[in-house]
């Protein structure tokens, strides 16, 4: 790729810049933002690579939401407000079709989120995405991972393990499909492409959580974070985790065991104090306790010690 | 790799991660940085590729303090202020002594620039490693490109060619090299694989100049860029460029071909009103003019024009 080649592409990204905090967007050599007074910024990174974190297939449009989600999804977990971010998007030619998908994917998650594209590069290589987010939050109010208190309720926004589901159909894993009609198929690939990173939660998630994580590695291993960096330990009733009506055609065990372990939802675990009222989409699955790591109730399933699946710290 | 390996490696570079802007640094969903009350925030995001933007052997200490460096330069070219930076390190296996000279960098660098480690990411993939740096200015002192006025001096900061030569010399290209001894072939190594990004200048820089970038293209491409944003022109007299006692040595035409079209010394270039004092280490090279283009004169290479080698927009 000519250098020229470069910054047409870059030029192609860069529309999708401008946002109430956007100063100066792309083109200079830095961005400028302005920060709201009396608020923290919030920043995180977050890398995929072709063949280790999506198909080499994914449609670019698909491919360009999800990664900039997952990257968002951080944002929510700490109770911020978006901000901006950046992109380094590393490809190997600059093919049109490609870029033209792309750009459709990240527009409509730009505007989703709110969450414009004031910066980045792009250079030639292996395929793989970087996104850095930025946000903001009144100072000190942000949710970090350290503060479940022994009592607390363990809260899950949305439902879980529709994502999991989605890459055991997409990888050909799970091929007993009777129970799945096309709606359901259609529903969990959704779940996997374009997830809904929990940004509208901030507000209460500012004034009521004691802890949050994004659930990314599963929610035995998720919720094992929060138990780590609280000091404290977790208890789940598996028979609450909230379930899609798709994922629940599935057998019990199954759906269960890929909602307990399943990544990639990027839903929310969040301590509330006890009896703290609920919005619509946050289900009680369980509480904060003095035991050491993650025990789970209602789930039969012996393996989920025995296997690395994004649980690897998981006792109980 | 196993993911116990990645969580070993980022608590490995993580460690560089407080600084005064610091509220809480890596291992939750995100950092959080507090800018001052009055500036605002200044991003950049450097993604630099094995094969593609470094030699495949190059040392991983020197590389670390290159790929922060250079993406520091483009804080250093808006008049910023560190504030610190996240890094997203894809690796294809992680390798102890690769890592423990990685860390030997970049702890050098964090420390000599003020820039700390607040967060990132660790991933498999081909080597490449992204920087996003974070800084901050007083609200709307920051430098662009886009303020240069007819008459302003054009100035470039420290000597220029360095790195372009440095380069040769390690591609092989540059084979007759008795006019240099080992203390020079050191320096200009060095000058490639240590810059210094201006970030000392930044108070000048913000209380003086109408415009600034740093040289990363190549002087004439990157003087094309200040006009072209500022809707100037640029004369620059080629006898006034700063060139180091190292590459004086060289014949005439060979070192200022290097300072003219070489990029990579991350030395900055910056307009200021006609008659400002100039601190040390800054010389004036030219002026603005309200013609089109980059003209040059006192060099007479007629290669310049015909060649693409970072300064495909000069015109002159």
């Amino acid at each position: 790729m000519a250098h020229s080649e470069f910054d047409l592409i870059y030029r192609y990204l860069a529309s999708f810049g401008t946002g109430p905090n956007t100063v100066l967007g792309v083109g200079d050599d830095a961005a400028v933002m302005s920060v709201p007074a009396g608020h923290e910024l919030l920043v995180s990174s977050d890398t995929q690579v072709e063949g280790v974190h999506f198909f080499p297939d994914t449609l670019p449009e698909n491919l360009a939401y999800r990664v900039v989600s997952a990257a968002a999804s951080d944002l929510a977990a700490m109770g911020a407000t978006p901000l901006g971010m950046t992109l380094s998007l590393t490809l190997p030619e600059a093919d049109e079709l490609w870029l033209h998908s792309f750009s459709m994917g990240l527009g409509a998650v730009v505007s989703d989120l709110s969450l414009p594209l004031v910066g980045g590069d792009v250079t030639r290589g292996s395929l793989t995405l970087g996104v850095t987010v930025l946000g903001h939050s009144p100072v000190g109010a942000w949710v970090p991972r350290t503060g479940a208190q022994v009592g607390d309720w363990l809260c899950v926004s949305g439902s879980i393990g529709d994502a999991a589901c989605a890459l055991a159909l997409m990888s050909g894993e799970l091929t007993d499909l009777d129970c799945l009609d096309p709606d359901d198929e259609q529903y969990l690939e959704q779940r996997f492409y374009r997830p809904t990173p929990r940004l509208a939660l901030a507000d209460w998630l500012r004034q009521t959580a004691t802890a949050c994580i994004d659930v990314s590695d599963g929610l035995l291993a998720d919720c094992g974070h929060i138990g780590r960096a609280s000091g404290v330990g977790c208890r789940i009733d598996a028979t609450k985790v909230p379930l899609s009506a798709s994922l629940s055609k599935l057998p019990g065990e199954q759906a269960l065991r890929w909602a307990l372990t399943g990544g990639d939802d990027y839903e929310l675990v969040m301590t509330v104090p006890e009896g703290t009222p609920l919005p619509d989409g946050i289900t009680q699955i369980g509480q904060v306790t003095d035991d050491d790591g993650v025990t789970c109730t209602g789930y039969s399933g012996d393996d989920l010690v025995s296997k690395d699946q994004g649980y690897d710290h998981f006792r109980g």
